[in-house]
């Protein structure tokens, strides 16, 4: 029995409420001159308070030492084994637009780049095209035929796009064309099992005729793919918990995630506030609440100390709001650490407090990575929190006679 | 996909440096009359200084209550599951002393022994033989011939030998000769699949014949044998991690697993200075030293606390040699405990420190059990020290999209 079906045989219906509220890149790492990590200096007052009153801790996403993307990150914090149910980039993206990905179906996430003469890439996003401009090339890319496949092009945000393959048998198992650098061509698309025929040759002949049809579009003058995956079949958190579950996210990946694990996706505007306003007028409808905030990892992908700082701070000052409603369950973390000074996802444990009537709280009384070294959860995996969520909403019945 | 394939699928080469200093023995319990253990009684200011500046923890080499012989506490280091990798003892000692095993082979750790003469075992280690006078009899024991296989006898190191089966379908799984203590006689070679005849009897023949001729070679009148193993097929440190590894050891146990995993072997003196200076001397030709400490553990099997504590002390002051080169990546930690108190390896778990640039510090000033017990790390396992080695030398890459 792995632990989804263990929890899945233990898990029932209650009236209590649970609030998942992911800070994306949530953890970080001090200032060198400071020595005081963005929590550290951040003015948290009442995540401060969420640390005295619940139970605290760190979280591994996946394992120590690995750095996860944001699919695996999330999986886990929703309860998945993040290594077992990885999902592929070009699937994220198509189901964070709304395609309807049907079995046979392969995605691949697209950026529009900018090449020279000579076929360098000189911008992998083609100086970020505007969505609308990037949604009639996408137009004029959906023209392209490839005797064999069906081939869609969906424009997503700025200069990224995602490409759905229909057709029998496509294989995921392709190369990226995306070197992830510039001053190179892009890369031959190639079968991981071996060869540039069979399906990769298609996806390779899409890409010919993109770039053909590109060549006068500077800076958007040629694509990237990468990301080829098809959608996986993973349990509903309806079928596992027992839940009814609402996301609310601003960005596509997030919804789109929500989505395969069977949430229903939420209409919201694009702030904090907005968020906060969905959960409070979709707060009786619903026993589960993901909220994602993304821009505490915009900050520290940006290596933008101070402005991580300021998210933080501005999402502090917006808690009165989700804790106004009062949630039997209240699980405040992060799907990830995104150090400013690493500019980039890490590896480091992410911090994680859980408030309830029965939490058992522990003796933390601020909220930073150091302090919560010394919280009552330990050093935990990600996979732990939606158990230990359920269990404090009291969503969970006894293992065993 | 195990842990070894995550990593593999995300690691990668870059100019990092990392240092695995392995204090062989490292951790250990309390002197009962000061209730100080061996770190909290040596003068150690310059591993306090370590665990000050980096992340510490505490790690089990296999799991809780498990006590770690130095084969699997070793691989655990590696990042190799110790369970699943286990090395035979045999094969251990032959790799150590540069024999090519071949993958028919099956290799035996042997020990000249003291028996009286009623035949039962007086001294385990024929009181501790030169290696000269040890190697003349490897040369007597070489002349033996058996029908049915191929033998071949090298001196280790004083009372120590390997013997080399070569044969079609050898099996390990056979009863050892040594009884680990004295007061009885050397135990029958027995398949562990039942009976002492096949492969069994031809190991035991081997056995009757070395006695004839040790006869008149009092104190080494007899041998034992132990760890009957074949060399096992181990992804090498290079496949796995895209590493360029060197290990500086000086036992030949210890490079004889480093070699397993596909380490480079640095020739190097007999003393902690001059593995030191081999470190300082190779610093530019790799970048993963793993470095070997054996004294502590010696000091710990013969209970030595006093002795155990001046090795801590003499490692100490030898650090600076090693902080000096300025690694990326620090590690100092243990293959296992060996406790004064003890007399030999146990299952306490083992104190950690890795100081890097990225290794989010935590609160603890001093390098001791205790201390470490509210460090960063937590409670780990000795095989996540790896991961979070090349995480902080930036060598993994995200896992998932």
């Amino acid at each position: 029995m792995n632990n989804l079906e263990l929890i899945s045989s233990i898990s029932r219906t209650s009236p209590e409420k649970i609030i998942l509220l992911v800070i994306d890149g949530f953890g970080g790492l001090p200032d060198p001159v400071t020595g005081r990590s963005e929590l550290e200096t951040a003015r948290i007052p009442n995540l401060d308070a969420l640390a005295a009153k619940g139970i605290c801790g760190l979280s591994d996403p996946i394992a120590p030492g690995i750095t996860p993307g944001s699919g695996p990150g999330h999986l886990a914090l929703f309860g998945y084994d993040p290594v077992e149910c990885n999902i592929g980039r070009g699937v994220l993206e198509a189901v964070g637009i709304d395609v309807p990905l049907e079995a046979e179906e392969m995605a691949a996430r697209g950026n529009y780049c900018t090449i020279d003469e000579k076929g360098i890439i000189t911008d992998r996003r083609a100086g970020r095209i505007s969505t609308e401009k990037s949604s009639e090339l996408c137009e004029l890319l959906n023209g392209i035929s490839i005797e064999g496949i069906g081939i869609k092009v969906y424009p997503v945000r700025e200069h990224r796009f995602v490409v759905v393959f229909n057709g029998k048998d496509l294989q995921t198992e392709l190369t990226e064309s995306d070197p992830s650098i510039t001053g190179v061509a892009p890369l031959e698309i190639k079968s991981l099992n071996g060869g540039a025929g069979g399906k990769a040759k298609l996806v390779s002949e899409f890409v010919a005729k993109a770039k053909e049809i590109l060549k006068n579009y500077h800076p958007a003058n040629m694509i990237l793919l990468r990301g080829f995956s098809k959608k996986p079949h993973l349990p509903t958190m309806q079928e596992i918990y027992k839940l009814n579950p609402l996301a609310i996210a601003v960005y596509p990946m997030y919804r789109g995630l929500a989505r395969l694990v069977g949430m229903d996706i939420a209409k919201t505007g694009t702030t904090l506030e907005d968020e906060f306003q969905t959960l409070k007028e979709s707060y009786n409808k619903y026993d589960f609440f993901f909220v994602h905030v993304k821009w505490t990892d915009t900050a520290g992908e940006d290596g933008d100390f101070a402005r991580k700082v300021k998210v933080l701070e501005e999402i502090d000052a917006a808690l009165p709001v989700l804790t106004g409603l009062a949630p039997d369950v209240l699980v405040v973390t992060g799907d990830h650490s995104t150090p400013s000074a690493l500019g980039g996802h890490s590896w480091h444990p992410v911090p994680v407090v859980i408030c309830s009537k029965y939490c058992r709280t522990d003796g933390v009384k601020e909220f930073s990575e150091k302090a919560l070294l010394a919280g009552g959860l330990g050093r935990i995996r990600a996979t732990e929190i939606m158990p230990l969520a359920l269990a404090n909403a009291l969503k969970l019945t006894k293992f065993g006679a």
